[in-house]
């Protein structure tokens, strides 16, 4: 998906909301274990309640992983569903890959051959030739961590150099020169709240895939004030706060009510900007 | 696999050698695509013939997620492979993973307890919650960037902060404060050379792993010379100067050859330096 289909998909679906899906059995309803594929069955229903209201998908690649083989089938047969029945709506791996050149290219084959997901979340301290294997793609992103949502986004990211910049602002500069925001996206956790006003210095035109709104408790109004760009420029991912709004049979009627909410803000935003 | 297990290794085998798993298909030879599993055939053969000189070796992880599932299998199957068939091997799963908190909590179910690996490699940008969760397992080992062997290493790793501190330094404490020496390890590149010699003033007792050596034009010699401690402290890892020695039936004999040439080498300066 190319930046101008995605702010179709924007426009047209009056929201910039991404569902992730961290799916875990552990949380998942009950009665859904007793499917050949419980976390496959959860993410369709889940998908299939949602997409009305979300741009993009985010599968969470830890929790597919730590089932193994079968995790990674539930993984493949989850975007095989989203590209054949939404295909107008991103998959994101959120996957945090990132190694030397040979390796970010073996990596690259993985998500955007192998698995044909739009986007791929990688961490840039290994440089760039750990990031450039991954933007020979057509209408395929690199998500780039720059700041973000955790507690620990404070031991390394602001640490400042001799001129006080932070890290995360000469990592986004610099990652940013590699590509283009045709190409590029960066991370910035909604818990940073005001630091967008810096971000849109550094990458005024760039998308930025925002987590932390929600179960991490940031908050939407504050990321939009200070993040949106004429485009747009936001993809907000809400995971725990939707996928588990409900642990009973209803579970897809309550994450499309959880999903229904944020689109209708999302929406009041967008026209209060007029961006739709 | 313990710290002290690890040292009797390297003093039976006489070695601190890795053997680096990358296997890619279009590089192994041409009659294994035959076989049911080409990857695991071809893990096995290197295995077998490498693992009396070995004393680690090190599956990295995309050159099996790029084949999807069944390259998934291939790992699972080339881990249990040697931990039933040389247990006093280890196995370093490299992933480079690291996310919030309760993500790199399912990564580290994910590999210690679905696959059993003794360590895993974690990127460290996002800080203490990305990194702590791997910490909580009795044997096992996380291992985190510190100074990699690639020519990005030096785009964001040596920048220095007011006090003229590196990145990766300011990184290499940190981490170090949130373990022990017991369950933590740092990757550090051959290719850095000289720089052992400071980095062994920060971490003086912690095993370093040290890719780079062959392929990437490191220097044993040298990483031996400023890195060595008098447990050892090195798990030097070789990928494509061994796995890929021959492109013919020889293969595993070729391999077995490299990692000989490699293992005297090491067993000469242990002996030079009386580890063993």
């Amino acid at each position: 998906m190319n930046r101008q289909q995605l702010i179709e998909t924007i426009r047209r679906k009056k929201s910039f909301l991404c569902v992730g899906l961290d799916t875990d059995l552990a949380k998942i309803p009950q009665h859904l274990l007793e499917a050949d594929d419980p976390i496959f069955e959860f993410n369709k229903a889940i998908i299939d309640a949602t997409a009305q209201y979300a741009i993009a998908f985010k599968p969470n690649l830890a929790f597919y992983e730590c089932y193994g083989v079968s995790g990674w089938l539930a993984f493949e047969k989850t975007v095989d569903y989203i590209k054949t029945n939404y295909s107008d709506t991103m998959v994101i791996a959120d996957a945090k890959r990132g190694d030397i050149g040979n390796t970010s290219k073996m990596y690259a084959k993985c998500f955007f051959e192998q698995s044909k997901v739009d986007a791929l979340t990688v961490a840039p301290y290994m440089g760039e030739d750990s990031i450039t294997p991954f933007l020979g793609y057509d209408s395929r992103w690199v998500v780039v961590l720059g700041l973000t949502s955790n507690k620990g986004s404070h031991d390394f990211q602001l640490i400042t150099d001799a001129n006080g910049t932070p890290l995360f602002e000469t990592i986004m500069r610099k990652v940013a020169s590699w590509g283009t925001p045709d190409n590029i996206m960066f991370v910035v956790g909604a818990t940073q709240g005001k630091m967008f006003e810096q971000i849109r210095q550094i990458v005024p035109d760039h998308f930025l895939l925002v987590p932390g709104v929600g179960a991490q408790g940031g908050s939407l109004e504050e990321v939009a004030r200070y993040g949106l760009t004429t485009d747009c420029g936001l993809i907000v991912n809400s995971s725990r706060g939707i996928i588990y709004a409900s642990d009973g049979t209803d579970f897809p009627q309550a994450a499309a009510e959880k999903a229904r909410e944020i689109q209708s803000e999302m929406q009041k935003i967008l026209n209060d900007k007029k961006i739709i």
